[in-house]
């Protein structure tokens, strides 16, 4: 590629992907930046730059599942592929990721109380307006990552960590997602940098190629570390099994495994993480962090692998129903 | 300004205005452009294009509310300051909003039932839970521009129009809109493109400089048509006066009025309309519509234009309350 490497204000260089339109004229612009890596690196595609680091946010989340399989919490509690991709999850709060995150920490001789996700009101909205009905504020179950954390916490008490402190980077699953993530990234650990994520675990963030490899060892199971192949194999085919455990109705990575034999996860601030199981591991950013625009983009990145999605309404409806505009690639 | 005018995809040029940082590094970027002008359209400062056209959206209720007063509807009705800063309003839907269009629409002869301004949710959290809790469904007047299309009917109502399809780029009303829109602005008519906006009434774009310049004739009444310069001030004038009417609690337009004196509008997709009565209009765009990007991209500029605005905490929080990154300027 030639893109530029670093634009005029230092920031990681990115191009425009996605343009939404009004009438004839583009309204808006999404710009962007993906790799696509096979399992030992080596770059497949991209666009702006793709060594500049990218914070993983959500789509983290199968790496920080592996010690659940890898510790052998997941075998000794009994974990089903629905719990499994609920831990991976960031889930709608519809009922079953609700029942799915609850056995986890029955099943761990947790419960509710244990979790230390944060609140908000859930992601879907029919499950927001009905604990709005019922007179409930959210409580931690009820965010995103909930089955993340109540995975971490089953990690714990099948390791006899300590369940107060599981957030903290110190904590010895966190240390220990941080050192599988660096080694299924092939990056050293001090590479990774690590902020805070809004539930209050750490936030990676890894050089967008990078990303991209780890992600296509995942989703292939090749170049892992010894031991490791198998976990991550086994948290994708629970994953590709179970779309709706990751995410939920009308969202885009559970779609998207439905369509496809991929697999796919989203995360905040527009990132996604996509892997074939036949071969590679794509890597996306939205530069200014809009949901909206991780379809469209994602889609046109996917045509250029060669991937049949199928059709997506790309309209922009007004009040009224009408047409006002729509989603339009720009590569 | 040495910004380039158009990138390589054929955009307008735009500038890093806005970074979002997690731990020490940029998470999300927002880029943007806009210009300062004085009322003979000067340039007084720009960044990025601002010969490429953008959609003003609800930042054209100003503009949209000229009508109301020149056709004499205000006063034969006996329309109050605050149902005119209504009446150029994207509302919360809080209840004092709803009260003023229900009077401007009784005064008019009219009720909710004429106005075609589509439903959604109210934009304020708690007035959309309320409803909820009611059991009820979001209904016209709901919609942030109910005030909007309550003028609009009045100036229906007063002139004997049809109130039927006003919302028609045809009707009388929304070809007299286009004409002062040119002629406040400084542009031939045909200059003017037109779309549908989400309410169904007709969307404009315009070169950002001619946004800014016709800003600055509202916000001074200098350099105006024959007759418009004394609606276009009581225009801001009610708007200055009563900006909890023209956004409401949260809500940026509002909260920059309370704090200075200028004349503030916000639009969808993330468009700022500020008029200085001491001599200026800026338009702002953010090109990728996130309305997040606009407070502390206005503040970075407005600043530039020596204004003062107090602190706003620019700090991002988690869900445990605790800081994980802030918005920054990048000019």
């Amino acid at each position: 590629m030639n893109d530029p490497v670093m634009d005029a204000a230092g920031l990681p260089a990115d191009v425009p992907l996605t343009a939404v339109t009004r009438g004839g004229l583009v309204e808006s612009v999404h710009r962007g930046r993906y790799a696509v890596c096979d399992p030992r690196g080596d770059e497949l595609e991209a666009r702006g730059d793709p060594e500049a680091q990218v914070y993983l946010r959500s789509s983290a989340k199968p790496f920080q599942a592996l010690p659940l399989v890898l510790s052998g919490a997941a075998d000794a509690f009994g974990l089903t592929d629905e719990e499994l991709a609920v831990a991976c999850a960031s889930h709608n709060a519809e009922e079953p990721h609700l029942a799915a995150v609850r056995s986890i920490l029955e099943k761990a001789g947790l419960s509710e109380g244990d979790l230390q996700s944060g609140a908000h009101p859930p992601m879907y909205g029919p499950a927001a307006a009905e604990l709005v009905r019922e007179g409930e504020g959210p409580r931690p179950i009820h965010g995103n990552c909930s089955g993340k954390h109540a995975g971490m916490l089953a990690v714990c008490a099948h390791e006899g960590y300590e369940t107060l402190d599981y957030r903290e980077p110190g904590h010895p699953l966190q240390r220990r997602i941080l050192e599988l993530l660096a080694e299924v990234c092939g990056v050293e650990e001090d590479e990774v940098l690590v902020a805070g994520d809004n539930c209050g675990v750490p936030a990676f963030a890894l050089p967008l190629r990078s990303f991209a490899t780890g992600l296509a060892r995942i989703a292939t199971g090749e170049e892992l570390p010894d031991g490791v192949a198998g976990a991550a194999l086994r948290i994708r085919d629970a994953m590709r099994s179970h779309p709706f455990m990751v995410a939920g109705t009308g969202r885009f990575d559970t779609d998207l495994m439905w369509r496809t034999h991929l697999l796919a996860k989203g995360g905040a601030e527009a990132v996604l993480a996509v892997g074939d199981p036949e071969g590679w591991g794509l890597a996306l950013k939205i530069s200014d962090g809009s949901q909206r625009a991780v379809r469209p983009a994602a889609l046109t990145a996917l045509e250029g692998m060669g991937v049949e999605v199928g059709t997506w309404d790309a309209t922009v409806r007004g009040l009224h129903g009408e047409a006002v505009g729509k989603f339009e690639p720009l590569i």
